[in-house]
Parts: C-alpha cells; structure tokens; sequence
C-alpha cells in the first residue's frame, strides 16, 4: 500500500474565486510519481479554529498532509501558529531561520512582521529552498508550504527525496474522437471488472475547433495490468468503429 | 448572517492531476456575488463509501452543498446513486427525464448506461439547463452539477434563482508596484483591526516582467465599511511612498 496524503488549502483568496488554485495539480501529479496517493484535498479559510480543527482531524486520517498558503508576514499569515497550536507545542522563534533572515535584510527591515517568518513550530524542521529565503518547516507528518506557486513548488522539491516513497503509479490514455461516452460505457465497465485494482476513467473533452471526444484513462500501480488494460480500452474503441488515438488529446 | 456553502468536488482525476480543476473558482465568483459564503472545498475520489460519509458530513454542517462531476453514463459516475444513499431513498428511473432522454437518442441508444442519466434519487428535482440533456439535480440542501465546466455552469445558472441569496460581498482591491508584504504588514494589521468584521489581504505577485508588487483586498458585507478599508489600504500604500493603483494588478 502506498502512504496517502491530504493537500490543506489554506486562503480566503482561494475561496472567494479572486485566485485560480494551481497548486493542487502540481502537486497531485508530483505525488502520483512518486507513489504517495492523494485522497483527499480540503480549500479552508483563513480562520484559526477551522485550521487546527481541520489539522488535528487530517493528519490522524492520512499518512502525510501538505498545507499551502499562510506563511507570509502579514496578520492573515496563521497558518505556522495554528500548526503549532494542533501539535501542541509553542510557537517560538528558530534561532538559524532568525539569524538567516536577519542577515538577508538591509538593517532595520527586519522588523516584527519578517520576524513572523522565522518563528516556527518548537521541533518543526525548516524545508530551505531555492526560491525564498522565507523557509516552508516540517512536523510530525505535516509539511506547510507557500501558496505563491513559485516558491511552493521550490519548497516541494526541496522536500520530496526526504517523503517516504511508495510505487509510482502507470498510467496510459487512448482517445478517440467523436466517440461518445453512452455508446463505450458498457464495454469500458467491462475492462474495469477485469481489472478491479485499477482506476479506469472516461473523460469526455471539447475542442476549441469544436470537435468532441472522449478519453480513456488507466491507471494503477501494477504496471503490467496497466498496460493490459490500456491495450483493451484501445481494443474497445477499434472495436466501436472508431480510431483509438494514444495518449491525451491534444488542447 | 449569509447562508453558507461547501463544494464537493468528486473525481479521480482532480487527485491525478490529470485535470485542472477551474470549477471552484467559477463557483466561488458566483456564490460571492449570490450572498452565499463559500465555506469550504473538498476534493474526493470516485469511492461509494467516501462519496456518501462526505456527504453526509457536509450536508449537515453548510447550508448549501455543491457537488461537481460523476453524473455521466460510465461505471464510475457513481454521484447520483451515493446521493441516494446518503439521504436514504431509492435510486430510481425519473419518468419526466426518462422520456426526456428517450425521445433525444436515436433508437436503440437509450442504452442501459444512458438510462443511468434518467436515474435520480427519489424526491430529487432534476436541474434541466441550456447545454447538455441529461439533467442535474437537487434534493434537499444538495445540489449535484456535471463535472464538465461548460455544463457545470449552465446546470448553476439554471438552479442560481431559486437558491436562498444573502447580502453580496462587496470587494475592493489597490495594488503598489516594488512593495513587499513585510514594509506594509504592521500598517495593514492596523487596518483588519480597525474592521473586524471585514477581510483583509495581502497578495504579493509577480508579474511576467519581473516586476513584483502587492494587491491589498478589503471584502466583506458592509459596503461602506469595504469602501473605507479600501481608502485606508489606499492611504497606506502612498503613505509608504508608493503609488496606489486601483483594482486587481494585470494578468
């Protein structure tokens, strides 16, 4: 079995519809490589009882959690607190972030609300990245991000070769185009019964030239019944009439 | 106070990664401006047993629930019959849609895996719309949309007028060129202090220039209250000797 995760949104700006989240895909699919299951992806707001209540919750259920968002110097920056609060440890300043900052900032501008940014968990474990001399940290399973898409995918990279690995997972499309969902459904039904540890998914699409299609996704961790039932979706759609074309369709 | 929300966003391929999911945002933008508040987002796989302990969760704690996506015609569109089961009725052909669908499709093509898009949980009220034949639908406080975005918002604006609206949010934003969130922390906590009952933000960008800066967004439902935030965010940004730029930073 593969360790599983939780992605924590954290962001009001999330919320409201003012920014398009694209964390998440990042994520899932650097996730799904290195054989770490997403199950669950939770968008809350910036508010300090619903963060350690959704923390406490989440990081029981699931193997590893990542948050993104939060861990700036402004007052709606709370989410290391609220990690601190969920562990139960003081929120504290980290001597080396402290003396990294206070080093990176001409003198006098490190003032109280950069100070924020070097105060971390007691025991959390900064993740230094390439990006922002701000660092993410690590407790326990629950690893806190950035939310700008730069400096959280740096934090995640930074991070990865120190995640407990699983199988990473295969995954093989087929598409076909104008074939439609209702006519493929029991044959592609069929191909999900032969295989029931994978994940056999039909995603209808719509071109911008207005041509319509449909996708045929496996996916799993057994690489070879992977293969096989790719090679049965790509069967199905020649066997409909229509022609199977490999991989995903183009945008 | 305004009625509140959660979207449940079912799909395995939202946790691959394969898809960017763009439905929360045009949710968001539309619930914002609706007066209901956005409370929370999940994004769960297309599992019967999460499917219906979610819903089950969720329908108790927000007003409104929003799902999206596992309403089409293959075998792992599995929405419908796990929302039957969450409120405890039988998942059963609606006659209405039933003889909707049938006249649609050629004959013989109101196949077994199409009859499942006339198959909705008893009592539901199905959401017909503007682009797609097969509906969505509504029972009780849970409302369950297509996952494919262009019938997703057709399927919301055909349910928008009959759900329970509350005060919009009024919002306003002022950007600065070259400011960083830590010069102007201290000055903008004074500002959320001075408006509880408003939020705040703080969004460092970077545009594809180079150039960086900071938007300041003041939300909230007391109009006058957003506009004096926002002449305060305002005031700040030039008190700081930067220039204030009204609205969102360009793209």
């Amino acid at each position: 079995m593969n360790p599983t995760a939780c992605i924590l949104v954290i962001g009001n700006e999330i919320l409201s519809g003012r920014t398009q989240d694209v964390n998440v895909q990042y994520l899932a699919r650097r996730l799904s490589e290195l054989g770490i299951t997403l199950s669950e992806v939770r968008i809350i707001p910036d508010r300090r009882d619903i963060i350690v209540t959704t923390l406490c919750d989440v990081r029981a259920r699931f193997d590893q959690v990542f948050t993104t968002g939060g861990i700036g110097p402004t007052h709606d920056d709370i989410t290391a607190p609220c990690v601190a609060e969920a562990f139960g440890v003081p929120w504290v300043p980290h001597p080396e972030t402290f003396r990294l900052l206070e080093a990176h900032f001409p003198p006098g501008e490190f003032n109280a609300a950069r100070q924020r940014m070097a105060t971390l968990p007691q025991g959390a474990t900064p993740i230094t990245n390439s990006v922002s001399i701000a660092p993410g940290f690590s407790i326990g399973n629950v690893h806190v991000l950035a939310g700008v898409p730069r400096i959280m995918q740096a934090m995640f990279e930074s991070l990865a070769p120190t995640l407990p690995h699983g199988t990473p997972v295969t995954s093989r499309s087929w598409y076909a185009l104008e074939l439609f969902e209702g006519t493929l459904a029991a044959g592609l039904s069929d191909i999900q019964d032969a295989h029931p540890d994978l994940d056999i998914g039909s995603y209808p699409f719509r071109r911008p030239d207005g041509r319509r299609g449909v996708a045929l996704v496996s996916k799993g961790l057994d690489r070879a019944a992977v293969l096989a039932a790719a090679q049965a979706t790509h069967d199905l759609i020649a066997r409909l009439g229509f022609t199977p074309l490999e991989g995903e369709p183009p945008p």
